[in-house]
């Protein structure tokens, strides 16, 4: 618990004190929310506002090794200090060790608004079979991609592949929670074709349900991107206010400069949800 | 929850990359506080310190509008990740939507000493009328100045009106507590002739008291300035340990580079306070 | 409460906003670590990781004092927002108050390990005879340094006097418990001969035990570092986990850019440690 501990990492770090750097990056929104599913008194249409900072260390080895090291700052959603990383990054791929998301988190549809009404929920409350990791590893060959993940305290695991043509990119996933060993195999895929885009996935729990959704958007207008989702769950529901299924339409107005004015409507597990506000990118 | 819901803020942030930014800024303190009014057994001269931190993002649409958010990372008192805020501004004014203060919060007098003995509260207990807020509306036109705030969960709400003329500054508010309907008025001027400068509060609150003082300052001594201040209260006090009254007199040395040597000796609710110290802004 | 308070600080910003200023610094780690002496079921083998960061704010007054402050902000361990400090520094030392350590805290061996195995703690367990402290005062003259620390709530207090040649340094110190009146002095001693380098402590505790243990360093392997470390422990063990003895041996790799791979073996209070990973420093 002392200096001399230090002593390596003293050492390395005046040998590499040009290299390696703390950044802060992050985002923010502000705007209004409606929900006419609320329990009787509350307001049906509220205020929200997040703060989503982070502070970053990235630095490379002498050997061409990047690494990296992440903590989130934010309010009041998830509030304080959070979503410690740390990764080591080279050749043999990307590990990251913390407070990490199964293999298959990325796989998914499109929400809706600026902040989101929950639609995409529906669809993908399956995904990761409520599994959890700490061990992240991702390795990319041409327009293939690997992601293992693992958590080392309860041993869920998660596996994903992916692949990504020039318009169009598949994925196919498996994530189990061990304590009951029931798993989820998804499946994902991607499209674009002049202004439109669009993505879909389908995930089957083995737990007893399936969920499936689809997103297309048109950027057609300049500034302004139109997106309509579609989201559909059949058998056990695992996420309360995202049963049943979804479906809405937003758009998002590009401000510049970071910023842009957001909003949707749809229909979520029998509720009315909309949202609008703006988002910022720092 | 995922990836396609961000488009809009990756999009936003691609092109408008160079013009956000993020920073931090913050001050901290150190020093002595005494007080003979602390319970028997504790001590009279305690040490004080705190660290006032944020960090803050900030960007420009492409048309000129201002945007951006921060957090307040402080230790010991109200430790933590706290005040998150975000705004957006424009010659429409500035809407700021987060852990923002009552639109009468700004009125007030000096307190006197390195940390403050507590002299203003005594005359500022009624200003809020114990409201609190999340939104927040400012807008100035001319010399003018008009602040709007209100609470979008307890409804409480609060106006303030500001003038400003050359050497001389003064404001109107109201603030109102919903869930009692008590509410207070409050003026504040200020003026400045010479090396000498005031400010005055006078809060009716209709909950059955009010608040007023007056502090006076002179900097004719170069990187000394000298602050006396008197407060008063009558009727129910609402702010435990600044009733009756409070009188003290401070100084405050500009040591350069972001640093001040500042003390301070007064009487307050009874209690005779003394504080002495240092006082930061980086 | 309120904005003419900080009028001194305000000035003296405007006055000297090109002398302060604020940054980031910091480090982590990740790797695994092995103890054969967990309770029964839990893993021998187990991830570990940790983000350490800090903000800093760092000024000079326009007479050439040094001031500055800073909080961690650290994610899993010891988690969120905490270490606030403020100082001020000149010819007459430095004075620090906040959340500071002992003056004896810096005495001590080198732990093994990229993480480290506790081998140091059976050590160091007495030195700072489980005292605190919110003030630390350091003073260097020549080759002398002297700390003094202070607890003004406890009344814990700690005094060292440290002594550094070209090759070798001394260091004396004792702190005392205030609670109990139980104090420990200490002596540490380091050297360094080519490629060779040493530390030793002996600590004794007038409560009723001693704590002693030397570490030795070769780095003439180019960026390789071994160290091999000793420490034992007589008498009242009151650092659970460290009782009795412990030694080890471990290795350092300077990659460069501020990132070291690191690990170490040893036998801790009669369990087998061991741990292997990389530390990064920002």
């Amino acid at each position: 618990m002392k200096k001399v501990l230090l002593a390596s990492t003293i050492l390395a770090f005046s040998a590499g004190v040009a290299a390696a750097e703390m950044s802060l990056t992050g985002g923010a929104n502000m705007g209004v929310k409606y929900n006419d599913g609320v329990p009787a008194g509350d307001d049906e249409l509220t205020i929200h506002y997040e703060v989503d900072f982070a502070i970053v260390g990235a630095g490379e080895t002498d050997n061409g090794l990047s690494f990296g090291a992440s903590l989130g700052v934010d309010e009041p959603e998830a509030g304080g200090v959070n979503d410690a990383e740390v990764f080591i990054s080279g050749n043999f791929g990307t590990l990251t060790i913390g407070d990490v998301d199964p293999a298959t988190d990325g796989f998914g549809i499109a929400d809706i608004g600026f902040d989101g009404i929950g639609l995409d929920d529906v669809a993908e409350q399956y995904k990761n079979a409520a599994s959890s990791a700490d061990v992240n590893y991702s390795y990319s060959f041409g327009d293939f991609g690997v992601i293992l993940s693992a958590d080392s305290v309860t041993e869920d695991f998660g596996a994903a592949v992916t692949y990504s043509g020039g318009t169009w990119n598949v994925g196919l996933g498996y994530a189990e929670l061990e304590a009951t060993g029931e798993g989820t195999v998804s499946i994902e895929g991607g499209v674009s074709f002049g202004d439109f885009s669009g993505n879909a996935i389908y995930s089957d729990w083995d737990g007893g349900g399936e969920g499936y959704g689809i997103d297309v958007s048109y950027s057609g207008f300049g500034a302004i991107i139109v997106t309509a989702a579609f989201a559909g769950q059949d058998g056990v529901c695992i996420d309360a206010g995202a049963c049943d299924e979804g479906y809405g339409i937003g758009a998002s107005y590009d401000l510049g400069g970071g910023a842009a004015l957001a909003g949707g409507i749809g229909e979520v597990d029998g509720d009315t949800r909309a949202d609008f506000g703006i988002t910022m990118a720092f």
